[in-house]
């Protein structure tokens, strides 16, 4: 058997077992390894992720916008280990979990690609949780905007969490629209759409800036089991925060 | 060569692309297919996985008490497509991600779950969800109690909020232990140990009983972009629903 013939019938008997079952190739080999973490980065560039996560929001909402476009390059420029990982796996967390108004999905997403790309992934999401709940978002415009969108509204959520964040934007976008904005409006949608989009560059950007400019994300304290601002949800101070 | 020789040489080879990337094996075989999600699942022991998971909570907290655990499982019993994908995968979503009291880390590891290993992934969150905010818990009991800790307070948390879920126990668990328990007490860390196991178990339970006992999950309506029950932070009914 030449070399070439060899290697050819022995890639396709590897690959009968990896079909087969890992079971049958560990049965084989006497072990398999646990995919070990942190997986291999590269560079992205966050404006590209941005484009396809706005995309992607409109298959399967925010979550599987943020977690799917990072892992799909990943995939594409790195393989190896990222091609085990469903890219449909957190299509769940959608609308703070299957529409349940917890956690907002982009951030979900964004911290599982924390969890699987870095050593240092808790004060990595502090990072981001922190920037989510401080700045002015979405700020990232389409190539083409829908008609009457051009100009959009932008909001502080003061909270990492989805109906939050949603119900704040709604208020901030009536008054800026003019008519009452509610959560179940297209307006609303392109919002989410425009924060995943916005949310999948920022983690983008924080996960470069990690593994090739040195940066290094700070640790935030917690109280009474959370990091969120109490005020938010427990006292008359929505309007001071506003 | 020999058939013995040959299939082990095959192997080797194989694995030595595997091993080098499945980029190597996509460019030798022209595609590389992304896991098609639902996995297949095999019954799983409620019992066993209660008791695996309360230990694996010590280790690396709630959420992925629940996901390593079942996961685990399935490497173990079906193998395939679950060996791809790392374990330690969900070990950010602990203390409501990271720390930041969001959603419970032990919904956030079942949701993930069904997310792979169901077709109608979203009713069953929806019922896990709902079983969790009206339930007294935990019911876990572990095979042997900590020195003052067999007889262990219960509560109903009426929110899939980690920090929620956490205070509301702490309040009930003063009472019963007649001093102050906080959120960073050893008796906290054991009652989110034993809600690891339960919610484990209740996991595997609603598995079963779907790809096994033609239990049909039921979707629920949510309302302002949420689920939970908006009383439980926005009104001064937090007495009326302990």
């Amino acid at each position: 058997m030449e070399r070439r013939d060899f290697l050819k019938k022995g890639l396709i008997a590897g690959l009968g077992v990896a079909v087969g079952g890992v079971t049958g190739l560990k049965a084989a080999l006497g072990e398999t390894k646990d995919p070990k973490l942190p997986f291999p980065y590269v560079k992205l560039d966050p404006k590209e992720i941005a484009d396809r996560a706005y995309s992607e929001y409109f298959k399967h909402e925010c979550c599987d916008g943020v977690f799917r476009t990072i892992i799909d390059a990943l995939k594409e420029k790195v393989g190896g280990p990222y091609m085990g990982i469903p890219s449909l796996m957190f299509w769940y967390g959608g609308g703070g979990i299957a529409g349940w108004g917890t956690v907002c999905g982009t951030l979900n997403g964004a911290a599982a690609i924390f969890n699987l790309t870095c050593k240092d992934f808790k004060p990595m999401i502090d990072t981001l949780f922190e920037w989510y709940q401080n700045t002015q978002l979405p700020t990232y415009q389409p190539p083409v905007c829908k008609p009457g969108l051009e100009k959009f509204p932008k909001s502080v959520a003061h909270s990492p969490l989805c109906h939050v964040s949603v119900q704040r934007w709604c208020q901030v976008a009536s008054v800026f629209f003019g008519r009452p904005i509610l959560y179940n409006s297209k307006e609303r949608s392109e919002r989410c759409a425009r924060l995943t989009a916005t949310v999948a560059a920022k983690t983008v950007e924080l996960l470069n800036a990690y593994h090739f400019e040195g940066f290094k994300p700070k640790p935030i304290k917690g109280r009474q089991k959370t990091k969120m601002d109490c005020r938010v949800c427990h006292e008359a101070a929505m309007k001071e925060l506003s």
